[in-house]
Formats: C-alpha cells, sequence, structure tokens
C-alpha cells in the first residue's frame, strides 16, 4: 500500500514522525481541538460526540479545511471560535506529538554518543582542516562534540513553548474569554498563551528555529561519517549499509546520507516560516497559509533525522587501526605543529619556520619521513629533535581533557519527555 | 476518504497538479521509466509485465524507492541501470505531466487577462506607490503587465529541457551504451541528455527556477487583487469569494490568498535544488535525495497556483465606479505632478515646487482640493493653472499605448501543450 | 563621502549599527581578539603593541583576513591559536556589540508601544481577516500585540550566547590549555565555551534564529503599518514621512518600508547559516567561510530594522476618527458575528445563519445598513434585535483585558544592556 | 587600505568583481543613467554636466540613494524620471558589467575543462556513490562534465536580458514617452524594454536565477576538488595551495573551498530576489528594497567564484598514479559489477548475484582480492571469468565517447563578451 507522500520523503518515510504528521494525525488533532473546546466550554456529551465523528473527505474549498470540518461536526461544535483557533492548536498538537519522537530519539543519540567519547576518549585520529591532515585529534572529542550538539538541539527543542490558540474571529475573544481561553488550553494539553496569537507567530517560528537547528546539529554528524566512512579513509562504518541496485558488495552510510539530505531541506523550509511571522492584519493573506505545510515537513525532516541519528550512534563501528594508519599517511607532517614549537624554543620562530617548511616541502617531495627531513636538515647542526616528537598518536593536546568537560554536562530533563532508561 | 498530504496544502490540494504528482503518479512514472529501458532494450514483452505489475508497500529501506520496486518487478527487469536512472527519469516525467497543467493554466490566464487589458484599456484607476496614491494610471496597463508576467513565466517554464536519465552506476554506461541511452528517451517520450547527469543537475535547476518564477508573476498578480479587494478600496473583487467560520457576510479573495501562499514558499524550496547542484562524486550522500520532495512540492506550488490564477483572472470583477471615486480621495493631489509640470513652465521649477509643496500640505490639512490650495496660492499673481489639469482621470500618459505594446506579444506555441480553443 | 557598501543598504545605512559592524570594526574586533590573547597568556606588552598596530591593506591570499593580519602584526602575536580561532572570536565581538544596539532599539520600541498600547486601550477599529473587515478589535490590542512580538525578540536576542573561540588549529588546545581558554574568553569580555566550537556552530545558529525572528517579529508591526498607512485607510501616519523625487505631495511609510525590506532578507541569510552547521571535519572547506557575510548582513538588518522600529513607534501618529468612519463603512456587517450570536438565541443557529446570510447579501446588494436589512427580514416576526448591537464601537471583546495582561508582562533585564531611564 | 565590505567576503574580495559591485560603481552607474537621460532628451551639456558630478556624502535620507542624488545634480536633470528609473537602470548597468567578468571567466574555465577532458580523457579513476567506490571512471568525462555545467551556466547568465528602466512616477510614461523610453535605453547601452517594469520583475528574477545556477555549476567542480584533494584520496591539487596561520606543511585547496562558500550562499539571496516579484502596486513597500543588496551579492558571489574557477581550472594538478592506486583498493570490488554480468550469463543472474555477494563479504572480511574469493567460490565447478575482467583499469564503459560528445559542444559566442583568443 502507498501511503501518503512517503515516496519521496525518503528521510522520515516509515519512523514514527511519518504517522505522527501524516493527514489521519493532522484529522486527529483538529478533532481532539474541536473536543476540547467543547469540554473548556462545559459540554462533555459534545465533546465525546465531536471525538468520535466520522470525518469523510473534506474536500478543498475555502482555503481551510476547518471550514469543510466543522460542517461535518454535530450542531454546537466550533462555538465562537475561527478556522484559525482550530486548526493552530491542532498544529501544536501535531508539533507537540512529533516533538516527543524527536526528543526522544535525541536523547538516545546522546546516550550512545557519550559511549562512543568514554570508549574512544584518548583514541588518536587525524584532524582534518579544509580537506588536509593538520594536527592529531581524538575520536572521542569529536564524538563528545557530536553529542554537545545533540544536547544543544534537545534543550532548544526541547524548551519552546508550545500554546494553544483561542481568539475567535478577529482574535478579541468576542464571543469567548480569557478563562475560557485558558481552560481550553488545558483541556487540550497544551500552553496557555498569554494573548491570542493569531498574527504573533512566536511559537511557530521558535518551532521553526529549533527545528532546523536540530536539522543542522544532526547534519554536523552525518557530514563527518561520510567522511570517515569513505572507502580511501575508512575510519568508521554504519553498522548496517545500505545495499545498490547495481552493485552487490556495496555498504553506504544509508543514516548519514539521509540525515544529510535533511540538514539539506530544514534552513530553507524554516526560512518559510520565518518569513511568515510578517503578518498584516488580524489574519493575513498568505503568510498563514503558507506555514501549514513547511511546518510539517520540518518536523518529518527532524523526525527523521532523529530517527536516523539515533540508529547511526547506537549502531556505528570505529575502526582505531585504520585512524592509526591515516594518521602515518603523512610521514609526520600531522605533527609538524609540535616539531615546529621544539625548533622555536631552539632557533627562533622564524628560523624554525623557514626550516620546518623547507623540511615539510622535501618530505612531501621525497616522500621521505618529516622525521628524516628533518635530522637532515639539522645534520652538523646542535639542534636537534627528540624522536618522541614526531609521533602522531601523542599530540591530543587537552582533547581527553575537554571529552571529560562534555561528558558532564547532563541531559535536561524536559517535562513531558520520559526517558527510556 | 483523507488523500496524501492535501490537508495542509491548501493551494493544491484538489487541484489537477495534486493528482499528477502524488504518490500513485510518482509510482506509476518509476514503473513506465522501468517498461520504456526494457522496450529501448527489445524486451516488449518484459515491458509490458512491467507495466502492469501490482506493486505493493515499497517499504523504506536502502535509501530510495527504486531498491524495492525492483525486487517487485519480473526477473531481467531494470537492467544494467542504476537506482537513480529509474529515479531522475521518472521525476522529469511527472515534471513531465505537472508542467502542462501549469502552462494550461498560464495559458488560460493569459487569455482572460487579455480580456481584461483590453475591456479596461482606458480605465483610470489610483497608481499606488509605497501604499501611497502617486499619479493615475489604468486597469488595463495593470492587466497588460500581469499578462506580460504569465507570458514570461509560460515562456520559461515551457523552455525548459526535460530529459531521460541513464547510466549505469557510474554514470559512464557501462553496461549501457550512447544509443541505448538515446533509445531509452524515445521511449519514455523524454529529451535525450547529451550525458548522463547524475551530477550534472540542470534539468533540476532549471525546474527549480523556472517554477520559482512562475510562483513569483502569479504572486505579483495576487499581491495587487489583495490590495485593491480590501474593503476600503473595493476596485475589484474574486467572482467567488471564500466564506469564513466564524463571520456570514464576508467574502474572501480566497484565490488570490492561495497563491499568495504558494510565492510565499517556492522561492525557498528552489534555493534547495540550487544548493543541491553542488554534488560531489558521481552519485552525492544527500544532495540528491534533497531534491526529490522540494520538486514535488515546488511543482504542487507552481500547479495550484496557476489553477487558482486561471480561475481568479476568469472571474475577476472589476469595479471603475470605485475606482474613480478613489481616485478623487486625494482632492488632486494624485496630480500634483502633472500640476508642478505646468507650474514649473511658468514659474521654474524651484518656485514650483515650493509652491505646490505648501499648496499639498493646506490641502491635506485644511481638507480642501489641491485645486483650492493652489488657486488660493496663486491669487493676486499672474500664474494661472488650467482647471483640467487637476482632473486624475486625464493623466494616464502612455498607458494606453503600452497596453496595445504588451498586447501585440503572442502566447508562443509549446510543441507537447495543445492550447484550448 | 561613499562609505562601505552602505549605497545598497537604505535600512541600515548610517545607522549605528553600520559602524558597529563595517570592515574598519570588524578589524578592531580581530586586533581585539589578539590582544586578548597576549593578555591571557600573560603578556601585557605585546598585548599593547598588537592593539595600536597599523594594519595596512589586508590583500586577498589565503582565504581568510587573519593570515595577511598575523604577517602585519608583532612576532609573538597569535601564538598557537589558528586563524579560526581569531576570526569567530572577532565575529562574536562585533556581534555583541550590534547585538546591544539592536536590544537597546527594541527597548525603546517597546517603550514606545506600550505608551501607544495604554493610550489607545479603548479605541475600536477594524479586524480585518484575509483584507476583509471581519469583526472590531482595537488599536490598543494592535499595539499591545505587536509590544509582544518586540519583547519576545528582545528576550530571544538577549539571551544568545556569544562565546570566544580558542582551539589551535585542530580543536585540542594542542599547544594552549583549558584554564588559557577561559583566560582570553575573560580578557576579550565574552563567555567562556566548554568546547571549542570550531565545527560546533551552536552560536551562529542561535545568533541566525535569534536575528531572523527579531527581523520577523518587526515585520509584522511593519506589516501593519503599510496596511493601516494606505490612502485610503489612513488609520495611522508615520511621523516624518519620505519624500518622493518625483511627486511633492507624498509622505511615503519610510520607516516601515525599510523593516520590512529586512524583513524579506533576514530568513534566507539565517537560512545560509544553519544550513552552515553541517561543517565536516575539524574545520570544513566552505561552510565556515559561507558564514561570514552573511552573519554581518543579518546584523545589519536586524540593526537597521531595530532602528526603524524605535524611529516609527515612537512618531506614530494614530487617528481615531478614521478608525470610527471606517468602522461603519459596511453598514454594520462588522458586527453581523454579534447579531448572529443574538438571532441564534432566538431562531436556533441554522435559522440565524441562513437569515444573515441573506440579509447581508441585501445589504451589500442595496447599499443599505445591515441593521435596516435585518429589521426587514424580521418584519412580521416575533424576533427582533436590539439596535445597540449593530453599534461596531461596542464589540471589542476581551481587548482591554488582553492589553492589560500584555502590558503587565516587565522588560527583561540582560546583564550587557544598560538601558535608558 | 581596508576597502568597502571586502574583510568578510573572501571569495570576491579582491577580484575584478569587486570593483564591478562597490559603491563606487554603483554611483559612476547612477550617474551614468541620469546622464543617458538628459542625453535622449536631447540636453548633452547637460549629460556632460552630470556624468562629471562630483557627488559627496549621499546621506541615508528618504529610503533611497537617488533622492540625495538628484539633489546633487545640477538643474534639469533627472527630468520627468522617478528614482527607481535611475536605481533600477543603474543597477542592470552594474549586472551588465559585472555579468561580462563572470562570462569571461566561465570561458577561461569551459578551455581549461577542455583541454583536462582531453588529457585525461581515457586516464582511469574510482567512480563514488555515496562516498563508496562504485565502478570505475574516467577523469576525462569527470572534466567534461564540469565543463558542460560551465556551458550550461555560461549559456543562462548570457542569455538574460537586461533592459534600462524608465516609467515615471506610476510606470505610466505620463511626462515621457515609449519613444524616449528606446531611446534611453540606447543611450544607456541596455535592452529596451517592452514596458516599464518597476513591478514586473523579470529581468531581476532572471539575473537570481541565472547567478544562482552560476554559482551551483561551480560548486559541483569544487565539491569534486574537494573530496580528490582529501590527504588520503590525493587525486588532483590546486596549482598552488593556500597556508595556515599554524601549520606550515598544509597546503590547502582553497580555490575550491571558496567556490564552495559561493555555492552555499548563493541559493538563498536568490530566493530573495524570486520572493520579492510579488511586489505589490506600482511600487511596493519592501520587496523593490530588499533587491538591492542580494543582487549585488550575487554578482559577487558568481564572480568570485568563476574567477576562482578559472584559476583553478587553469592551475589544476592531475595525478593518474594516485587515481590507479586507489582503484585497486578494493582489491577488485569496483569491477564487482563487470563479474556479476559474466557469471549471470554463465549461471543466471539469481545465483550470480548470491555467489558475487558472498565472495565480496569473504574479500572484504579476509582482505583478499575479490579475484581470488571468486575463484575459490568456483573451484570446483565448470564455471569461470576471464581474470582480466578483475582489472579496474578497463571498464570506464562509453566514458570515451561521452567525453567526445561532450567537447564537440561549442563555447557560444554571446554579443558584447569579446573572448581573448
Amino acid at each position: 500500500m502507498i501511503t501518503g507522500d512517503g515516496l519521496l520523503g525518503p528521510a522520515w518515510s516509515g519512523t514514527p514522525a511519518d504517522g505522527a504528521t501524516a493527514d489521519p494525525a493532522v484529522l486527529r488533532a483538529l478533532l481532539d481541538a474541536e473536543a476540547a473546546l467543547a469540554r473548556a466550554q462545559n459540554r462533555p456529551d459534545l465533546a465525546d460526540a465531536i471525538a468520535s465523528a466520522e470525518v469523510g473527505d473534506l474536500g478543498h474549498g475555502g482555503g481551510n479545511p476547518v471550514i469543510p470540518l466543522v460542517k461535518a461536526l454535530p450542531e454546537g461544535a466550533h462555538d465562537g471560535a475561527t478556522s484559525q483557533d482550530v486548526l493552530d492548536t491542532a498544529l501544536m498538537l501535531v508539533a507537540a506529538r512529533a516533538r516527543r519522537l524527536v526528543l526522544l530519539d535525541l536523547a538516545s543519540a546522546a546516550g550512545a554518543l557519550a559511549e562512543l567519547a568514554r570508549e574512544y576518549r584518548d583514541t588518536p585520529m587525524p584532524g582534518r582542516t579544509l580537506t588536509q591532515h593538520a594536527v592529531p585529534t581524538t575520536f572521542g572529542l569529536k564524538a563528545a562534540g557530536w553529542r554537545s550538539l545533540v544536547l544543544d538541539a534537545y534543550e532548544r527543542l526541547g524548551a519552546v513553548t508550545l500554546p494553544a490558540q483561542l481568539g475567535g474571529a478577529g482574535g478579541t475573544l468576542a464571543t469567548l474569554s480569557v478563562p475560557l481561553m485558558e481552560r481550553f488550553a488545558r483541556e487540550v494539553g497544551l500552553a496557555a498563551p498569554l494573548l491570542p496569537w493569531h498574527v504573533l507567530r512566536t511559537p511557530v517560528a521558535d518551532l521553526a528555529g529549533a527545528l532546523a537547528f536540530c536539522c543542522g546539529a544532526l547534519g554536523k554528524i552525518a557530514a563527518d561519517v561520510l567522511v570517515l566512512s569513505r572507502t580511501e579513509i575508512g575510519e568508521v562504518t554504519e553498522g548496517s549499509g545500505g545495499g545498490s541496485s547495481a552493485m552487490p558488495h556495496k555498504s553506504n552510510p544509508v543514516h548519514a546520507t539521509l540525515i544529510a539530505a535533511c540538514a539539506r531541506q530544514a534552513p530553507s523550509l524554516a526560512a518559510i516560516l520565518y518569513g511568515a511571522m510578517a503578518a498584516e492584519d488580524e489574519r493575513p493573506a498568505g503568510a498563514w497559509h503558507a506555514e501549514w505545510e513547511p511546518l510539517r515537513t520540518l518536523l518529518r525532516l527532524a523526525g527523521g533525522a532523529a530517527w536516523h541519528a539515533a540508529a547511526l550512534t547506537g549502531g556505528l563501528r570505529v575502526h582505531p587501526a585504520r585512524m592509526r594508519e591515516n594518521l602515518s599517511l603523512t610521514g609526520g607532517l600531522i605533527v609538524a605543529e609540535r616539531v615546529m614549537g621544539e625548533l622555536s624554543r631552539q632557533l627562533g620562530k622564524k628560523a624554525a619556520r623557514e626550516l620546518l617548511e623547507t623540511a615539510s616541502r622535501d618530505a612531501a617531495r621525497l616522500r621521505m619521513p618529516l622525521r628524516q627531513a628533518v635530522e637532515t636538515a639539522l645534520a652538523n647542526t646542535e639542534t636537534s629533535v627528540d624522536a618522541g616528537l614526531f609521533d602522531p598518536t601523542g599530540y591530543s593536546g587537552a582533547a581527553g581533557e575537554l571529552v571529560d568537560r562534555a561528558l558532564d554536562r547532563p541531559l535536561k530533563e524536559i517535562a513531558d519527555v520520559e526517558l527510556p532508561r
């Protein structure tokens, strides 16, 4: 069976976020909102009738789905509310439900990354800048940095306030009231707003930022995994790679690929939502309608990215031996900085830099280890460099200490997210 | 019945572009591509078997829908092709089918706008700049300008080349051939590419630009209609406005609202696709996957916008009397430029400007027509201004001539689009 | 004198944010960062020499401005640091300085809006949805809503943590140390980071979101002012409008126009920065370089928008008489909702709605007040509606109460921003 | 000397596009437009006076730079024009001048790439998909594909029509005329528009698309160069790499890095311009002002990217030996597809696939060449595979033929771009 629009959404299709955001989930949320309104208006029987209403095809008239929905509801439903009250509230419900899934997967990824950071705290690997080996780092620091971003995403997304919406036709609560607005929020299980926010789009903009942040944070992990998985680098492997329809041997980093795809889409979708803040009047002609689909897509992208990030981090295989092999690829150039430090102490900075630039070029040209090139250059001088300084595995600076600092940062508790033990 | 993801896509849900882009249409195109490949390989029986294959749930493994699809096809299908060959070709098929719908609606809108431009060629109305009445213009010129943009969109979208894709695992046609690539294109009904374009994403980028252009062009029409429909302005009305769940009297400019919503979303989606051009290797890890959903959404947005534009322009009601009323709102200030021209000839530019600035301020302050304020200021001088120069209905410059120029521009014929008579 | 690139940046050119972000300010910040590093390394003399260094043209080599800068500095400067340490720190300094200006202007706007909300707490005006009169609202509620968004922007921008950056060549602090990183942060006056954030771009992403939010929030105010300033609506006027080179009488809402221009640009610039989070390795090849200019532009746009918002709100002229005139434009249709409420009580909802739809159509068609149309329809029945219910000035719901709630929300104190009394 | 805003624009700062787009160049274009208008109005003396006017600080009033500019011009200048006429025309002049530079650099890059494609037409290298070795390709095909994108960019950018703008206060040519509009276009050296395009923003949108395309096309080249330059891969090297302030040995792919940075920024800037098409009225309040800076930035990014692309392609060093080494990294798995073809002929597709999947896994697990694993599996059967089929250098499919096809495509002549011989 073909469901929804999943065929072209490889990152989120089939994940829990898919079900939480598809049209049936939106319809459920719309009914939940209408039923909560009836409960807030002390009409429990009406609420029950709404909640169990059989709603067919909502058609396509009028510009929003609430207009046909109301026609399908029992008399008395939707009393005093405007379409936007119900649709905004429903979208916040959908957001709350999808957010919970994202947070759970982020928490799971953070846990897996803490394990990785601990296990590989002191495992040396090449640090790479602008695609080139720079100085050594550790896989532990890399994993700790990833976790740090995941926690940042977790906290930002968890901190977004998701309020109910109730304001009536013009946002004045004309046939409603402030206490009813607050009761409605309670009944529907969302935050009570200070003001109706029909045209004060803070909740949508906050979600946009937090969800784009989430995809970006996970995108960093994916970007690194894609580099480290390359055939020539081979420092990590996804637990279970994806196959190929043409090449039987391939094991692709599919989780990272799909996360990367999310990270490429989310920022522009968030831009649409930030742009929709400039909403004229008491209901804008276009800006509001432009929010719905991008908001859902952002929830899906973050949901898909988090799901794949949990799978990726939980199953990642790390290859310290390959890291060590790669560390030696430059014949010691990767610790040139350290050697320069030592030479500077003996020769002064300028002379040291010149000597090392020459030696580096010679080493590269003659495919000779840096140590040999430097020793050649220093032959017949009184200067000498301890051989151990050319060992790339012992130059990771404060990496271990930084890992410890990073791991001391706890996963904050977030009210409505019960974390797995 | 709830279909696809239409509930949150008010502009395109239920329009022909919806059906042409939903998952079943994508699946149809995937099967068409596989069948065309078999035909190109001279295996008509296989092609028939593919075309009529019953494909169930494609699941969610491997990162793209072709991998599970191939498993559901008869032995021998997909021979030598890679997933991307089939998915890219299918998306171009979907694009071709959706584009045809967009072009038809654009042609229809262009026709309606030509009628409006002709009928209201000399109907004066206020020209507005930065929200303020500036000088008069005509509704004919406005409609002619809208049509000009629609033709621009039509030509740009119609000019995009939509090629088939065939390259095999690495884009070298390793188990395939150039003639097969060309036969495949013929069989599937798309353009033959010069090279496999797995990572040369010109067709996708061209579509992105043309579709964003299309939404932007229609967005201009919508922006104007929204202004001119305002309760206080009332110069146009949509043929059949949308209702409100709370306010029985309202007749909203729903077509324009939904077009405006499309115009707000399309540019950012196009940005994702332009960004995906920077695709590393022979298949990028993320950039390709990031294209699918935004491309479909762009097709939907352009499809929805064009459908609503055809409806809007075909049914627009124009109110020349309100335009005339509004022209008189500033008491003649709207033709201050013309009066200044005359005064400059008599007094010099500097003195004329000073006199007119003072008179304009007096007119505004005392709620007095500009003519009276100018005549007061000129009392006891030898300067005078002909009363007719204060008439706002006779100052539309070359508007009529510009309308004629614009209408002389024909709707170009586009090969695979048969226009209605 | 032509300065910088201000000619095409009308919103921020010449505002304080211009000076705080132009190249000289960036150069100042680069030197401040280098000097602070020297101080943190207990080399005060070197720090002084750096701080007062005469730096000429930095040229264009090497891909970042720190490489040539270091060559122009005294020997010993930049010890152990990498280019990114200095440039990231400098950009955070620039951000901190520009942010302070934005926050001051936001605080000023919030103050002005509180005044407006208080003064016009109960001033009725038409509430408009989808461009049409809907139900009445009050200008006080509109101003209170604007202020609420300004406070949201103020709190989000004020809450962004701006850390110093120090990590060395690969982010391991290899020739540096954690205590030095913390001393450096103190010396340069920025937050101390938990980890070097060369490729953990939380601060940049947080700024992106907060600055885009800020422009969006102010963009809402601008969108409303632009509508309400229209010649036909005339409910507000900017204190001092902009002129026109062609039309002597015009007084354009220039502040609102320029804010609107910022709100149209900021979201896409923020998208670039969210996209740059997916930064591979220990320094990405492109993602980092792509941040610099968009970040500066965002600071300028927010700075310009906030400056114009302070000017706009501080000088806005409100026209309650025009609001009242406009309220009566629909002949009572604007309170149809209230009338329907009353009729529903007497006739049931369905009959009331039918009666009112007919009466509304009649009223619009015959240009007759709704009251008359309803009374005609009710003639010879036992139903009647109190005439007062047709008065549009007495139907603002809980608007006043909502204003009071909104005004109770205080402007939070933010550490390094000393607000004017 | 610090110029303009170049400090944070590493890709374009100091390139010819910098000078062609900086404020002095914009001011020059503004004066050129005003002078051309005077010439078109048969006032050559006035035109000369304008062209040589000394214009000081234009200040920041009124919302656009033309208002203060006109005050600085001789009496009689700007007659009948509106600010937008002059600013739009000036920006098209700036665009025309900058475009010429971009086209020249694109032509230069296309030439260099043709050389590379020819020279390395048959040089085998690993084809990579989703970061993994897939099947062999050739460097010639890669270079030919790059050239194909460069030609696409060249043709699209060259095809954009850049018209003069003249319409007067409301776009009706009220105090002007159609013949004057055409004379003005001729005098200023731009295309004559069919209609004034104040609010028909086709030229700006066309530029947006073409410039984003250009950055995307070059971004593909950069993305590949960045992969192939990696320390572990080493298949290409930029002619002259960038240095590092901390690491004396590093030679970074700086051209590719800066091009990649442009490709990350351009799409979002284009999105702003597509969004500005939805411009209400005869001059929009915000949409127009939002175009200026993004349009300039796009010209700069495309200019910088093209300049670096010309340098990169002109100096690229290619390492066929490393390509061959890398081809053998997978022990023959890279030609598994070919081996499977052969086995399928002998065993049927299903059995072949199973055998090869097992052999591939064995080969990877035991670090044994695929050939050995297959031969082991086939021992004691009648099936055998020719040893030559395991040679990765002889499996490049139609790559050579595709290179020839691609090189047959000529560089189109573009009217105002005189190409170097």
